[in-house]
């Protein structure tokens, strides 16, 4: 049954946050990081609401007919459309942080590739890069930064459970990868988000360069 | 000898699909999967007739001009222009399955590597990417997906022998390589083949590159 | 405080330097060589000034906003706006040589790989490449060019005594890089410093493949 | 001593050439084939004058000014302009093959690094790949394709003595590398030398993936 959309809810904030996300999206696949209808993205609404893209849509081309909105356990609101199996990952990172209003997760080689490198230690560790500093409260390449590789899983709540356990033992978390998959990462607005994302996929990349070139 | 056009195909069905096969190559050509004049698309037109692209034409700038109606034994129809050699592996697609539309053959540096380099093996073998869930029919990362690779050949014959060989032992088939040459791959409308072919590049791509940071 | 801008600076002058940063920047940011708001990029106006990119800005869409006027200490001149850390990197090359017009400082991929591999020796040496040449005074392949590797740090007079005591001790520099973190280079004007930077990038990125290849 | 332009050469006629010429070279530029001002590129006016890049110029954005006259001995004719010292090289080809009609010479990464390593063995053996067959004369990925790797020299007439070497032992030729530098292949229109180039850009760039992977 179609929630009815909230009779509270501008129509004008939705269509806005619609259109940053189909913007972003068409960047992001520009660079070949949402293969083949992979990968989806979000942007918080109100404490209750969040846009976020519609499952199985090439992300070359996104209108506003291709996002959806959805309340904050990941339930169709107002359409039709089918929400992807992964929204409630994106609704559990707004539900633990009031103050994040954007989730972006992508599908890049290097993302994919690194996760499964990295799967059987359960984090890729990031020390000694410059471009550390751009991930928001870290102000030195000498800072050590985390990033956990969870298990994929088709069944979500245990990749929430991996989660909430990292951040239970009040262990930082920026950002994450699902092993094989792909990363989600988040901030406070889309040009810190896309700070993020764009910093992880370089030090990553470069991580992976340096592997190869130490062997 | 030219056969002639048959009166009852209606033009505009014939431009439709040269138009879409146009598009397409446009756009594998600016990715590099079409170098020098390689590769060669073709969509179904009817039971007894497709449109291919002309042997020997750059990908880059395809018109209605550098694609021409081909039957289903892969003669051309209507046209004095010279169909590829490899024609006749677009049609046995069509031919084996009514429901395919589409026809893609690439020739990237991922496809053509990963075929020398499995080559003895007779098959890449992918398992662990969450996006073989982009290959239809497949819904969890969990699952195996295989691409045969066959040898190369200028006797299609030969080659055509051995897809069927494939099927006829009851193996499932989405794709498959040719050793040096590169890829083929196909599906119900070109958003499907595009997908399938998007993947397939990712994760040939991610195999190489697992593979030459595991060594 | 705030410095008052100069009475005898032409706006015209500062217009135009800004504006022929922000089209390199543009270009390099394409090019993937300042990801996620890092590199700066600078011009000098005259024996006392320098326009500069403002600290935390996306190389990509720059506009005369985003650039700063900062006096040859690096202090900012007539704005309130931040020049990044890494200002006195730049104002101590136009004060060591008053040739020089154009400092440009990116952060690639290749850059920081090469700068993480190399840190331990202090350098990198090429020889044997024909774009040597494009490093003006260079007229052969057989030339050395030693572009030194400094330890990265968030305090810049070490940084500067690094280049101090590179030149006092009589060693050419046309460039160098920073460990884990990017390269500085100049030239007497933007197309040579360009060049110098294309050069450099390619010479590394091609002594990395060759690492690659020949272990 | 500038030699005068030859009454009987018609404008339009160089024009034309200058402009197929610019227009490759914007392309190759684009490509990330032309690093650093470096590349040359030329087409045969008529039996004793071609039209080819003067030195130096950034290979994104020719026009005419950018493209000289030459004699088949590679002198200027009608300009001050300077020929690139390697001038010589295409001329040397116009004057062995009269059916010969354009040269590229480009100086793309994977070149350098592949000539680099093949140096010691003079050259760079290719078989079974399909995309051999871009090469004209090749019919079979079965066939043998020799490109000799010379010495680099900034003496040109040395380059010019291994060429002649080379087809005086009756070795066939399609295409040369210089260590450490770039490719010269020719054809007898610009569409027959651009599916040259890229086709060996992508052999040269396969076979280094394939023995990066196999080693």
């Amino acid at each position: 049954m179609t929630q009815p959309l909230p009779a509270t809810l501008p129509d004008d904030l939705f269509a806005a946050r619609a259109d940053a996300i189909a913007a972003a999206a068409g960047e992001l696949c520009a660079l070949g990081w949402t293969p083949a209808t992979s990968s989806n993205f979000s942007m918080r609404i109100d404490a209750d609401h969040a846009a976020i893209t519609i499952s199985g849509r090439h992300k070359g081309q996104l209108g506003r007919d291709d996002i959806m909105l959805i309340d904050m356990q990941g339930n169709a609101v107002g359409t039709d459309a089918r929400p992807s199996a992964e929204t409630v990952l994106h609704t559990h990172i707004y539900r633990r942080w009031p103050e994040m209003q954007v989730v972006l997760h992508t599908h890049s080689r290097t993302q994919s590739v690194a996760s499964r490198l990295y799967a059987a230690d359960g984090l890729i560790r990031l020390q000694g890069w410059e471009l550390q500093k751009a991930i928001t409260g870290f102000t030195t390449h000498d800072s050590v930064l985390e990033i956990p590789v969870f298990p994929n899983t088709q069944h979500m709540p245990d990749l929430i459970a991996r989660v909430d356990a990292w951040l239970d033992a009040d262990k930082p978390l920026h950002a994450y990868l699902i092993d094989g998959h792909g990363i989600y990462t988040w901030g406070r607005d889309m040009a810190e988000t896309r700070r993020h994302l764009e910093a992880l996929e370089f030090l990553l990349a470069c991580e992976l360069d340096l592997k190869r070139l130490s062997s």
